[in-house]
């Protein structure tokens, strides 16, 4: 470093350190009124009301997280309310290289389960996210994810929102309606879709009525572990009614489940052979079933061993299930899509997509009927039907196309999606009364209120989940974004406050918790493999990177650290086995490292605190630079190192490196000035920060700390500078110099940082 | 039907029809005041004043787009400015299943074209987008792409927002600054990053100065095609200086282009063998080089055949391109990121991230030197060096971590990221002028305005690509999104307005498209295969499904529309390997179907008019359903049907599929009874929009034109069903008229929403 570049960046230092001066130079800025910017962008009155609502000021938080499905992209996106800002995208079903998830050997654990009959599944159609719940409320714990096309359930870690198991459903060809959580999250309700034997036999549509069958899947989940435990789970075979949407009971109805279905005229299409469609046959009656399930005592009867094991899963069949009590059928209007049940567990509303009414259950008539067994008669399988009128409580006339109903904070009160009329309606469930409408745009799946599903619904806002945009924003190609509108319902009548397009997947159902209840980590315990929460075997600690080679197996140790890979070259024979363990050593809240080495298809994302490792096979000789893949400090790009695949037969020579030496004692004396004098004004920052009550903000005490830990790094550096020099290497000495002076340079970028913060947090001086 | 729900369907529709009373019913809203919001929400003046800046009300569009890399993800994100909300997620480099890239056989095509040594790679680390110029401005049809860890430049045709072209670098290991565009898009440039020897060969680190060496590619773009043409492009040695961020000359420095460097030290670092790291050694000098380049000169030299082949590609080697004077070298302040050409081509300004300094070459001067011979010397590989303080206009002390610059409309001034005071500066690179500052969060990359770097900066805008979110926003766990900041600059000074989280990614570098220039269509010739642009030698039309078996080959020609997939039954054996065409009829905007079957790992997405396919080997028996996955009507989850593989050795059964008659002359006549009322509110509602300047409407003649399809399509069921009546086979019949009311019922969603769409836009009634 010259002697001016070392000037220039000591006063650069000096002026952030002692003054913001630079922020007050020239401002030429000319007010501008409210009413000028309303003007010129055409904003009406209710238009600002509407950007008040949903504007979140920098560093502010948002009220709501929700946790939406991503459909056919296989992941769940996360997303704030009011402000509408999509915070991540977890990968779930498909590989994600961002969070190394899938490219990660212990991620391509977990998508492992998820394999089916020996093929990898690299994709999901995620639709219904369920959060952990207790006592029947959200606990911000855990949420649960399915995918219909491959029936299967994952559990996500809200702790740090990763994907950490993946079950495939060992019964089932096709779901859609799961998971449901049971009250606290005993069991997670998987229900099939389209009926196909079980357990995957082969059998012609001709036996559609006798081998064909529905049924619903009861996970048990380990809280504890944060598992779903297969061992203790079991099925119930239906019939084949494509069961759907589902609910559990809670409240007066807790021990129940309830089981939507379409289609129980039980037809098969067959367009091409002249036969009118699936979309014909499949509406063709008035009314499907709604199930009604005793789940508490199948777990008993489950427990008890009367089931029938289909690829070693238990199942209860159909006539133990009749035998038993534990499935009932109520008709329901035709096609329908949600059943949900009322905070207290008394109403169970079910819309039928092609009829204008909601239906509204009522819990203790339908057990009454039970109780009494008051049949209005069986199905064909011999399954109890109870008399739909004696179980009404009332039938309310919305609109077209009624789908799903989220409730209020207000007793009684629901929200329902009209697909058909593009709106949602407001009505009395209890009293039976519609009470308003708004058009949304367009066309409405389901909709989602804060906790809306749970014993204890918010309210506040309202998310309307459109299945198309058509018009709402600039155009992207035929391929539209989806269209997530924010309804204000804090007023006791619904206000359109936003649009919210969707930039990848479909999503079907979402869920809002409190902001509040989630608390994610920011690191990991030094050495966590994420995936199995468990400390890596491969836990590599700065000093202990090694790299051992066995046959054609080679395994490397390494670390991650602000901004060097060790080790930074990387040797190995042409056919090589290589394994690359990385531990990032970062404690610093958001310092992610990336590896990646060029042409090998080889990505990690390295959490602070991570440890995960990548595979390959060196089948192609040559040069392949490796480099961090996330911006990481000023020195990023040169994070960065050389995997070397020596050809087959190649004779190595014996040689230095760097062939000559490059710098003399005048470089070494150089360097130092430089860095002795930017520690004088790194000292002067420290002097800022505790002069102030910086121990009042945790996030200047994690910066702190962070930089007291660079700083230490720089020690430890320049003890090393000192000591080449003590022996004449100036060469060495030099180059350690530097190094000081890096590690110093990351610690004036934190110190800033932290000096920035306290000032526009309003720190006061304490001495 | 029952004629009871037949009753509440036409009411339904007449509520509807005939009225907004509805949405009038009850609303017990109160009056919330503006101040009462702020109040509530902690809002300052300032905060309402930049809420009305980005609020985006429903249906209104943004003024910018903006084209972020995803860093990692390997995708291309595309947002709206002011709004800053995301729109869509372009697949680039890894496959995504929403858009069925990488899971249909056409976009299958088009990441095979990025294999590299026969591997596949599946995913990309997109860094620099640039989208395609007209006279060095923004024209809005092609963006490229460049993926750093494997070094590959992605075609992206701004018509559809698909990824049309991949191509690999056949001389690099590695790159990073790429791609840009010279101003008529007739070349893209491809600078190298991490030095190795060319065409991947294998040599020794000991031999980096000698044989390891860096480079630029100029790819010829043939606009026409909208395609790179590998055949017309050539590349360039360099010495192994670790090339970087590059730029086009533009006016007066047409015909040149400028590529940075850093490590021009050639250190190569070894931590695990006790020598000090990268970082330190690759920072140890003052400067590094800026390359200019006289692309003109070099593409006749190219095309005159002064090149060496290596693998197959023609390269200029450096002692030819000193020779003919094609590169010239001149010192700039260390470890630089970009080199930013000013809109008039005139000054060229770097930024050294370790200097507080940006540096402002001056065309006129550079050019002197260099047509004057004026060398201050040569590098250690004969590249003649020009004098830094003789090419420098000025050099201005901005801050820490000065790091790349983007252009305001007014003249000289211009906005430059710093890294390390996690600022951005304003300032006049004429005058040489500092002239504002204002803190983002935290630690900014890149920065863009709009059109910031072509001849024709339209100001208003600034957006700060931030590193580091830390505290910003809700905590998500250990893995932060990213932070895009926006600011004002319309006013002659620096506004923060809005934080945007990044949710998926690490986006690196970004440009913004006025949106009026970008036209993308929003549907395809039907039969189209969308990544060729051709049409599809397998386009289906309704009527000519099939399905077509030879040997072990199964082939399916078949087609998608509301709401039925033909054919709904594939039956194929054990073994077969099966192609599945499909062609989206639709011609509806937004109208998307998916098309997936269970446990086959198979995916599609078939935009309106689209033909694609996807392949899949039948190795296990079985019944599987395929459905389609995108949500697109109200019968969506009755767009179903069966896969059916047949065990090896399977008797098959003659048999109808249904075995019984379910319906009667009864069900037939209800059936029909609700058509004719149905018919008969449609015919209202059409009475309605015909009533209106509707043709003033593209949006609703559009509307008018799909329902008038349905409408045909219900015709067609109509008679068919006519016709089985009249042979009095009621079931036949009975189905077919309940296709026909399908068909009304999808006519009458589209009428409702061209209605709801003229009401709300203020048509006027005209007869």
């Amino acid at each position: 470093m010259s002697s001016r570049v070392a000037k220039w960046w000591i006063q650069g230092l000096a002026v952030v350190a002692f003054g913001m001066g630079f922020a007050l130079i020239g401002g030429t800025a000319q007010a501008e009124t409210l009413q000028q910017v309303m003007k010129s962008r055409g904003l009406t009155q209710q238009n600002l009301l509407a950007a008040a609502k949903t504007y979140v000021p920098t560093g502010k938080r948002d009220e709501f997280l929700a946790f939406s499905s991503g459909g056919q992209s296989g992941h769940v996106i996360v997303y704030g309310i009011p402000s509408m800002r999509i915070l991540k995208y977890i990968a779930v079903f498909t590989p994600e290289p961002w969070q190394g998830y899938g490219f990660e050997d212990e991620s391509k654990a977990v998508l492992n389960q998820g394999r089916i009959n020996g093929r990898d599944i690299t994709w999901g159609d995620t639709h219904h996210p369920a959060p952990s719940e207790t006592n029947g409320d959200y606990d911000g714990q855990f949420l649960f994810i399915n995918d219909k096309a491959n029936p299967r359930i994952a559990v996500i870690d809200l702790k740090d929102f990763e994907t950490k198991q993946i079950v495939v459903n060992p019964v089932f060809q096709s779901e859609h309606g799961g998971a449901f959580v049971s009250e606290n999250t005993e069991w997670l309700l998987e229900p099939a879709q389209y009926a196909a034997p079980l357990g995957g036999e082969y059998a012609p549509l001709e036996r559609f009525n006798e081998q064909y069958r529905g049924g619903v899947t009861y996970w048990k989940f380990n809280r504890e572990k944060g598992r779903i435990e297969p061992e203790n789970s079991f099925a119930i075979e239906l019939p084949p009614y494509s069961q759907d949407l589902s609910d559990f009971g809670k409240g007066v109805s807790t021990g129940f489940s309830f089981v939507n279905s379409f289609c129980s005229e039980r037809y098969v299409g067959g367009i091409e052979r002249d036969r009118p469609p699936f979309e014909a046959g499949c509406s063709a009656k008035d009314t499907d079933y709604l199930h009604v399930i005793n789940w508490k005592k199948a777990a008993e009867v489950a427990a008890a061993g009367k089931v029938t094991k289909i690829n070693d899963f238990p199942v209860i069949m159909m006539d133990t299930a009749v035998e038993e009590g534990l499935v009932h059928l109520i008709p329901e209007p035709k096609s329908p899509h949600g059943i949900d049940v009322s905070p207290d567990g008394e109403y169970l509303v079910v819309s039928g997509k092609l009829d204008t009414h909601t239906s509204v259950f009522k819990w203790s008539k339908v057990k009454a009927l039970i109780d009494a067994k008051d049949y209005a008669g069986t199905d064909p399988y011999g399954i109890p039907i109870l008399d739909m009128k004696k179980a009404l409580h009332t039938q309310v006339q919305l609109g077209l196309g009624p789908l799903h109903t989220q409730f209020d904070v207000e007793k009684g009160i629901a929200y329902t999606s009209l697909y058909v009329d593009s709106m949602v309606a407001r009505w009395d469930y209890i009293e039976g009364k519609l009470l308003s409408r708004i058009p949304i745009h367009y066309n409405i799946g389901h909709l989602m209120t804060m906790h809306g599903d749970t014993v204890k619904p918010r309210g506040k806002y309202l998310v309307s989940l459109n299945k198309l945009a058509i018009d709402r924003f600039n155009p992207v190609g035929p391929l539209h974004p989806q269209n997530h509108q924010l309804v204000d319902i804090s007023t006791g009548d619904m206000q359109l406050l936003a649009d919210m397009p969707l930039p990848l997947g479909e999503p079907h159902y979402a869920v809002a918790i409190e902001a509040g209840i989630l608390k994610p980590k920011i690191r990991y315990k030094s050495g966590t493999n994420t995936r199995t929460g468990e400390i890596s075997p491969h836990k590599t600690r700065a000093g202990e990177e090694r790299i051992v080679k066995k046959g054609k197996d080679v395994e490397v140790w390494g670390t991650l650290i602000r901004s060097h890979i060790t080790p930074e070259i990387i040797e190995v024979d042409e056919g090589d086995s290589v394994t690359v363990h990385l531990t990032n050593l970062e404690r610093a809240e958001d310092e992610t490292h990336g590896f990646t080495i060029g042409k090998y298809n080889v990505h990690g994302s390295f959490e602070p605190g991570e440890t995960a490792s990548v595979s390959f096979v060196a089948d192609t000789p040559g040069v392949y630079p490796y480099y961090c893949t996330e911006f990481c400090s000023a020195l990023h790009l040169e994070m960065q190192g050389y995997l070397l695949v020596k050809p087959k037969g190649y004779k190595a020579k014996v040689g230095d490196l760097m062939p000559k030496e490059e710098y003399g004692k005048a470089d070494y004396d150089k360097q130092t000035a430089t860095n002795v004098a930017t520690q004088a004004t790194i000292d002067e920052v420290v002097g800022f920060i505790t002069s102030h009550n910086y121990q009042d903000f945790p996030e200047v005490v994690a910066l702190v700390e962070d930089a007291t830990d660079q700083l230490g790094r720089a020690t430890e550096a320049k003890a090393r500078a000192e000591e080449e020099a003590a022996k004449e290497a100036w060469n060495s000495a030099t180059l350690w110099a530097g190094q000081w002076w890096q590690y110093q340079v990351k610690a004036a970028d934190i110190g800033l940082r932290a000096k920035t913060f306290l000032e526009q947090n309003g720190a006061k001086k304490v001495k």
